[in-house]
């Protein structure tokens, strides 16, 4: 992540990684304020047998753009609000790659880093049959979770919920 | 993709495929107006071995969260411009998705369609030195491309480019 | 409704159809964490004789599209607020329906919860003269309300109202 | 509609209610230019027993707010595109109703338009087993539809579609 | 003003007129809640000599438009801020009236109210040595209210003030 | 108006005051390019005996504020799309005035530049019963208009029309 | 600045001149409330040796655009937050200047009047060595910054940071 | 600049500084196609003596802040339009640069390339009374310009301009 203001949304992805029990790398690096380390450690990354990185940023978000400048791992980018445009510009920022740089982008804020994790995850998952069971398991708990949520709705009306 | 007006921009992402030799499946099936159809091809896909689906629509382009729903396969989401939002509405609508069901998503438009299918390039690889290696090259030809055009706006000047 | 993040909006649309006296269902079911539960309880309403669908979604709001592809029942929307983009991503992804599949959307938030409920009673007005001269008490009450504040306000002074 | 500018995209609300064999009255009325004639013709509706308000029209859209402030019918409210801000005015003004008077909107344009009729045909539908029935088979052809231009695609590869 | 809870903003208004010893009446009245009293209450003003009618109302805001609908009085408008949208819809019902019905529309919030009452000021003043001499005593203690601080500011350094 | 690049618009609030027969004095001055032009420009309308100053600016458009702040009379801003933002930079350069130096702004582009006339003959009428008669003509001929259009709608069917 | 109320903001800037130990003026002046008083200063600023200016004001933001209508020497312009538009507005009056008059825009509020004074130091250190060296161990000091953090992130752990 | 689709625009940067007799090299390189090549001309340049970089780039713009991160020479943006955005995403990702980066950036398009060249004249001329000497008689031109066009539309009347 660009600065350790992102850290509080940016643990979401890291939550989901540990549920999913993938092995991750987590690091504070800006695209600006630390150019040098983001591609040192971007490499250091990819040597080391990474898979996906994950990259979340707030305002003219560069991060995830960068790295994916410098590697051809599938980065997924993370546009984190924050500053007085709530994430509008770190989604553009993010999202709009020119043709050539692509960066697989998620929506605005934590939830967008909880979808970073499982998106890495369901990378992973396409060559791994552990994983992809996960995963299926995971989706019957959402789906399992509406049922629930649904069921209680039933009994106890709508005012007492 | 949700419509045949989408092919035109989506054909880019088809192209890119066959650039890297990765055998694809196209079809159209609207979220909307084919929901068992999506349904069913998004399964058929996942029981042939399908790895990666892209998915691309317009206005409120639902198809690539509703892909998503319906397996654990991962979803690159572009959002096609075309109507009088000129896409900002494909892009939230394609972007935005609630904690649990990632979609990666892509530039607005033709550009983000190319980069739809690099991106599912890129998820492949990871698994595959060769597509690695054609990845690498890509970038050293986009790279190059650059240099020449420098070079050619060097030689000629910007007034005769 | 798509999540009980937002039964606090949408329980407005359950107090107008309480006040009208209009029988109703209202559930937790989301397009994206339990597709399945949400077309079969779309096929359950319009089997129980149901006549109007009422959705209510945040963010990528697709939940009314959903529905209202799978169903000939008029599907009404609601775009709820609470992410980063306040609603407007909701908006986009529930009123930009393409050709073929209409959802019609209300407000965003609350208000438009409640003026869900009173489009409801709206179209069941136009076989019922109960329900219509309800809803035309209800047109008067507002306008009482609104002489009332205007009488107290010009009584008072617009410092002391 | 408001101006008879907007004639060719609300044609398109016109076209679906003869498919349906919908009786229907089109006019040209504005919401500020000629105010007495919208409330005059709003009246004349409901006596006359029309049971759904179409009302399309552009930048600051009064029209179905003025009509659905005068009338228990359900109001549909197309926003059409035209100006600078191509149509986000219109929807705007057009969908963010107050509580206590609601209008269903729909998507901007011609699309928009068409899918007015659509709603007011599913509305009419609710008390209608025959319009059921139509909208049943007109669902079948969109699938169809779908179907057939998936197929070709499938046939002529989408390079030659 | 359209609801009372428009209040708080439109006192600016009422505020300002008072300074400048300027009549006025303030009343509560909806476009949408109210229309007859709306259409009654401007038909009264122009009866009993009113020369300008300040309207302020939020989200899909019709109350400037509609009273400039039905009036040859210059029609002042007020976007009054409070729902998800901050104002903007608010901005774009009442500025972007057709040609034909000019809304003159101040800023969003109170502010704008603050404007209007000023704006209504200058129109009487174009007939009113007297009130245009108030305006130009107030431009200059605008004008040395800033000069006073720029003064404290450079007394007491940026850190204390 | 800021440029004569404007002028194609501007000319709308022009031919009104001559439909009108309300004396007006046109000019090119921008606040950026000649400021000091324009200063002197706004006094000596003053000096003359002007009433009302009608600007009209596009991008980051300064020109009826810079007026509004040296000048007592009412402004009238016209905010004029023709760059890539389509006018919302005017729009927001134009309406979001600090209190105490309001600007009355109209629509975006030509029809705003003609509504920005018509406001101008609405201010001046305050005072001036022939004025007022004519606005009260121009409102009638606006209303006969519409109903014209309704009328041979009526007659040849909206597919002829 | 064109407001005490920007001064919080503002204060940034002053603060990274002062670390550089760069002279400075910081004044209160609004174009629209003290437009006199603003040119008077900006003439003074250059009689006096001044190199650089720096304007930061919100919504319709003019203050920039007009002083550097009336001089030379390089504006840097913050756009501040603080309405209900987020800065937006102030973002589009300050950056959007028509050719010709050139403003360098920072990022809305704080941050961008902490890059506003950067910017200055960056334009005086293109004849200062002393300054360039500054500006080195600034650029140093922020990427060390960036280290440390990444450093006692993977010291405690995403969890404890 | 970022592509060689951007140099029609970038060129009017060329033209002014030509226009100023102003030594400057222009190249194309990508922050994303070519990152390296970037860096490096980054380094050349300052390396020779460069004193000011212009940016220009579109949709997720990164060029400007890249370069801005690599060096302490004073960075000049250009949102480039193109794309279906028109311009504000690479606004965005251009302006809203995070504390210790700035980015000064100039308006969308052609108009700030314009501007850009301008710019850099001013940054230089803080040192050049040659320079400076040029800009009072380009403002001077401009004024001048401005004079005639007003001369000539009094001459000719606003219909035959």
């Amino acid at each position: 992540m660009g600065s350790d203001s992102d850290l509080e949304k940016m643990a979401e992805a890291a939550k989901v990684l540990e549920e999913f029990e993938v092995p991750f790398e987590i690091t504070i690096s800006s695209a600006h304020r630390s150019p040098e380390r983001t591609l040192a450690w971007t490499e250091k990354i990819k040597a080391e047998g990474g898979k996906v990185i994950i990259a979340g940023a707030g305002r003219a978000a560069h991060l995830a753009g960068v790295i994916a400048a410098h590697t051809t791992l599938p980065v997924i980018g993370v546009p984190i609000d924050g500053g007085p445009l709530n994430g509008v510009d770190a989604l553009y920022a993010t999202v709009q790659m020119p043709p050539g740089i692509p960066v697989g982008t998620m929506a605005i804020g934590s939830g967008g880093a909880r979808n970073a994790g499982l998106f890495a995850v369901q990378i992973l998952a396409t060559q791994s049959p552990e994983l992809e069971e996960k995963l299926l398991a995971y989706k019957t708990k959402l789906s399992d979770g509406v049922a629930e949520k649904a069921a209680r709705l039933q009994e106890v009306g709508y005012q007492n919920y």
